[in-house]
């Protein structure tokens, strides 16, 4: 069994590394050898000097689509394209796909788990929400026997380093963005960061999850530019209730339909929210018999993320037929309005949050 | 497809409830109808006034062990004897178990392991450890390509409800005992709670998963008697160094042995661990490429340990070869010390935690 990676960027050299790491240990859960066989990448091999598996790397897709002895590829390349062209055309071929790409699932995930369940091909992407921490897997296979109403989540971990700054000390949203820049955590175009894109297309991963029909991240609301807004008052006025302002990117079941949205919100110290700081994401679901769950860990980072993906190869690789009992196939309706409790300046409050 | 219930009581009667709750959407995942055919129980079905399914109802286990029908069966009967024989007789026959045991799990699973394997039936016991936490799939399917070496976690909720009253509300241990037991919260003996004996077996749960061999609690060093003589000069140190006491069930990897202990410990108010209250459990997961992930969620209680038996239920009536790949033929060896960073009156501070 052979696997290919396509990107060799961050997540792209930490799923080889951790891959070629763990290789014993995922052989022996398989039961058969699986080797590295290719890895695309525009820049050439000679750019990554020491690099374990530099025969690897090649220019060419067809190569690997063409290739019968490859059976998973890992797409790490992100955005749409050429990412969609690739991937659809590898599960059309039947070959299985594991992919970090929010917005690759968030905008084509309907269409890709169709084609794969025609193909009996996997596509999974445990890795395209909250990086490291196993969300997606648990969601399908641990709580289905559970109604699940909602979810809400810190899914954004540049945010999240921001607020934490601003509230635990005491800076400005502008000084506070811009360390996060001199330490990697926001690119230099924090937009899709800092304005909830990112973090919509995460809560409607996880909302078309739960609800089973797919969630359209253009109809949530997102006022998540509210973040860059905040200020001593709103600041005193979470204090002043005891707790402090989190982006949560929240979806909840009202009747047939779904309120779905990205905002600024206070979460009282009492939540097990509050106390996810710096780039740490957390997940709460909220299951009718199972109660409050949370999940929390490394939301990003190259070996968190290569870590999920790894982890996805091997069930990939077990399992070629892992992701067919997803179906997308209708779309969910989205209420155009979020019901708060409250609201004051830049933050909204929720019921039971 | 058939399914049957050993035992009704608090998880039994709640596993029953739960299951017809979610039946369609059950029968959607897998395909295929599936209803409950058996209830055994002692107790007369009339004693079960305005019981839905007062028929199911049975006092010999030969019948649903004889039934060919029967493919999946839960055990909610607690302690060794009769368990142990009904889940061995069952699997033998090559039905899937699941159960929320952790006496049994922790004491003969591997044996049941092993027969499960070579039957190739199912033997799930997610409801084991942290009852409606999903836990012991995730350490199985989402983390498997990573190394863990350590994992820690409050997974007894009768002593976290007591340490919460100690330490928020200013109770001494007596009172909060009390309190625990009127709330339901702690048994008429409480002692297999309070001297971490229940911990204990589920962290040698946990540590047999991640470590992939048997750790056998009998081998762990229980030092949990330590939270019935907690004082004011505990509480006062906890306190001076920005934290509070948890009892923390912990294994770690050292070389080619592992340390587990039960034991109040100091934990950070900056922990994840720290925010726990009252009954709820948490876990903390220290994979080398992943980081630290917490699981937080209720750790006991009817609907939340009923949820994780029926998706158990639902798992085994899908793939009955699930447990396959956990064995535990092997048993590991557990240090006979652990190795503390600090010791304060009954508080065990531990390094990174």
């Amino acid at each position: 069994m052979k696997i290919a990676i396509l990107g060799h960027g961050v997540v792209g050299s930490g799923t080889a590394e951790v891959f070629l790491k763990n290789k014993k240990s995922i052989e022996a859960g398989l039961g058969k050898e699986v080797a590295l066989k290719y890895v695309l990448e525009i820049r050439d091999a000679g750019e990554f000097p020491d690099c374990a598996y530099s025969d690897c790397f090649v220019k060419d897709f067809n190569l690997i689509l063409d290739d019968p002895e490859v059976t998973v590829v890992a797409e790490l390349i992100g955005g749409i394209e050429p990412a969609y062209s690739f991937v659809k055309a590898l599960l059309l071929k039947g070959k299985s796909v594991v992919t970090s790409n929010k917005e690759l699932v968030a905008k084509k995930g309907a269409e890709l788990l169709a084609i794969a369940r025609e193909k009996n091909a996997a596509f999974l992407f445990e890795a395209s929400v909250g990086g490291g921490i196993p969300i997606i897997r648990p969601l399908n296979q641990c709580l289905a026997a559970d109604s699940i109403n909602e979810i809400a989540g810190i899914l954004n971990g540049t945010t999240n380093f921001i607020l934490t700054k601003m509230f635990r000390d005491g800076m400005g949203f502008d000084e506070a963005l811009k360390l996060a820049q001199e330490y990697g955590y926001a690119e230099r175009d924090p937009s899709d960061d800092v304005n909830g894109i990112d973090a919509c297309r995460k809560i409607c991963i996880l909302a078309s999850i739960i609800f089973g029909k797919r969630v359209n991240p253009d109809n949530a609301l997102v006022l998540a530019e509210g973040i860059s807004k905040l200020n001593r008052e709103d600041i005193a006025f979470c204090e002043s209730k005891g707790g402090t302002a989190k982006l949560i990117a929240r979806a909840v079941k009202r009747g047939d339909k779904v309120e779905v949205s990205v905002c600024p919100t206070f979460v009282s110290n009492d939540s097990q929210l509050a106390g996810v700081s710096d780039v740490y994401n957390a997940i709460l679901v909220r299951g009718e018999a199972t109660g409050d769950v949370v999940f929390y860990g490394k939301g990003a980072g190259k070996y968190p993320t290569a870590s999920a993906v790894v982890n996805d190869i091997a069930n990939a690789l077990k399992n070629s037929g892992a992701s067919s009992t997803l179906i997308w196939d209708e779309e969910e309706q989205v209420l155009s309005e979020v019901t708060f409790a409250e609201k004051f300046g830049n933050i909204r409050v929720f019921d039971n949050l």
